[in-house]
């Protein structure tokens, strides 16, 4: 069992950024979310508006840590077409995260796992690992998924929780 | 009582076009659905969607009767970044729709009524006139709107329905 | 295991209504949605669309069959704010779908199954049943679905697929 | 009169939480709601989101007062799929709101209201009582709501505001 | 050149007004907007949310300075529908700006840029110029917006960057 | 100059297929569009919807030939968690359409171009080409993607249109 995050906790020097966009080409919305993740953001996503003059536009939300607040600022305003973006003091609470590995007819494959106050909350299977299966073996990726959180549940999940 | 369509009726000639773009400024968007209503269409709508590698896009919907099609094509194709479109044949069902006069504390103004098999099922004040006053007379404008509907039902619509 | 639709099938006399509405409180919405369920039809929902000078509307759409369909249409017309509607033409592709029951911990439990071409691609648990575990038993909702899921999986799934 | 909130007031010990999910059964998403709202939560919503590889996702917001964070939290870190949340202080202005019975043809109604520095802004009747009457009556929804807004206006609104 | 704010600067004293509305006549959100931008808001959006009992609802978010919080407020008040509102301290980032004339086949006609750290990051066309460029011209708003970023590119833009 | 459809052209035997899906992790959704492109498809996209109960969904909208019908649906049945879909005939319009050449700083360069009419109505430069330059050169993208159509427009567009 790797631990990502050893221990749930608080961070409150976290930053949202936002920024209204309504004159931009959508084709570039996701080269931007992936530089921005690329580049240390924690969560990057874009949400459909109604703008000035009823024009469809969208906000982007850009969560990051105190320190890169800059360094990404600099992308929003290189990479879109704002001329302005507004920021607000956030605290994210953190689950204690780790991968757990589980015997499935494809291999050994990764479950990742989630812990609030010392019990499993979360568990979901690798997406990336489970697309791959379901591609090499040209099965739904549905049923790769649910074979894997079953392999999981077998093991991890007491039955009589 | 002025009628617009004095019937209730069916028109099985209509035509619903739509195109899904993704790389087009939405600034652009509101002049585009004005100049198609300018030129003729009955409906126009941009919806939110989600295309090809997850980007944010717009679908454009532009209710038309048959007679106009070529031309809205050729706003559409000039005027958005769309390399295609599609189109559905489709009935329109259409109340019959009279603008009645009720007399406010800010003078006459007008209600769009709609009928279905003769029973009167809609009123809605004109929301250019109710914009008007309100900005004239510096009240809310749902204190106006309110005040025309109200004066519209305590004559027009019988109270023991 | 009871057959709710016995057969796979194709039903090309359906119907879709659309209408496009800005000036209904939305708050009626579940409402509306509700009633025509009630009255048979097959599918309901509303769609967030930008409609004329940019403002936030909702387009509803009504999936049915052509004997409903003034009905239906009644009821719109009665209960939302449209002075109109679309209809079109459409073929509807039903799985084969089958109810089975599970034995899980809390006792037995549904799950409606989807057959195409004689393979089972689909099986969900009942929901409203697990919600009402959930509740009785104070236990995360997602987790009485996961279960009833993994005993029908178990039992009905082959593990070598 | 009744008055729920005696005073308009500010709370500036609030709290709004947000969690972005892209891998939860949206099924779930109403009973997660009721849940929240059931233990105390001052509002809660969904919002339609585009994250990570373009997945479409959602918001949750939730916004709470400070004494009830953590037991929220926890609702959310058992009832969804989100391994961290965020959350923001914020201020709340609240209206003085009071509820207002009045008499209809189906009998005592009640009005919910609100007052800004005294002025009476807000008046809308009460949405269960509304859709009860009109189910057993078998009449619009709208034409109850608007006939119970009605009798409202007539006693409660001076007509030359 | 005339700078609109001279220098690119930070302004912490900024709020974000949300509220979110499922009982509001739509058609009277552009009045709104437009309302709060006369009366000084910096921006104002309208976000498509789901509400208590899967209600389809509006949030509005309206950014301010300080000055003008207790003002917008009683136009949210009076104008929509709301019981109640929140706001967000909130940093707002804004970019150097300066209106530039550039010589096209129909005129002079302005051009919109901001400037980050020195750097020119955007240059965007005057929309409402285009706009009675293309009406007048009968030609396409997209090539009226193209020629004019040209003409700005070709003198203002390094080739080589 | 290569053309991709040599001609502009209607193509009347097209099929539009709607799935609603409320039950399916939205994690999956790329995949089954990437799927569905791979197999064929001609348009693939996900318009956020809300439906029964008010729960927030996804409408899976496939344009398809006729040919592929069967074929597309297998694939929507197996990975995703519907119980059935519908299809409406429709009418293809696509233009003409090529790939031109360019000479920009960094190597030739595609835009595709729209005739529609005989008249080019699109040019776009190929967003692949750009974003790999952007990632190489370490420049924003959007300055790549200006630049390029820079280039066609001193070639191909007349300047006194």
């Amino acid at each position: 069992m790797t631990f990502d995050h050893a221990d749930e906790h608080l961070d409150d020097q976290m930053i949202m950024i936002q920024a209204n966009i309504d004159d931009m080409n959508p084709e570039h919305c996701t080269y931007v979310m992936d530089l921005l993740f690329e580049q240390g953001a924690n969560d990057v996503i874009w949400i459909p508006i109604i703008m000035k003059k009823g024009r469809p536009g969208l906000q982007l939300q850009v969560l990051t840590d105190h320190a890169l607040l800059e360094k990404l600022e600099t992308i929003i305003f290189r990479e879109t077409t704002t001329l302005g973006l507004r920021y607000f003091a956030t605290t994210v609470h953190r689950l204690a995260r780790a991968f757990v590995k589980v015997q499935t007819q494809w291999g050994e494959m990764t479950v990742k796992t989630g812990y609030h106050a010392g019990e499993l909350v979360q568990y979901a299977p690798e997406f990336k690992e489970c697309e791959q299966v379901a591609k090499l073996q040209q099965i739904p990726l549905k049923q790769v998924y649910d074979e894997v959180r079953l392999q999981f549940t077998l093991i991890h999940v007491p039955s009589d929780t």
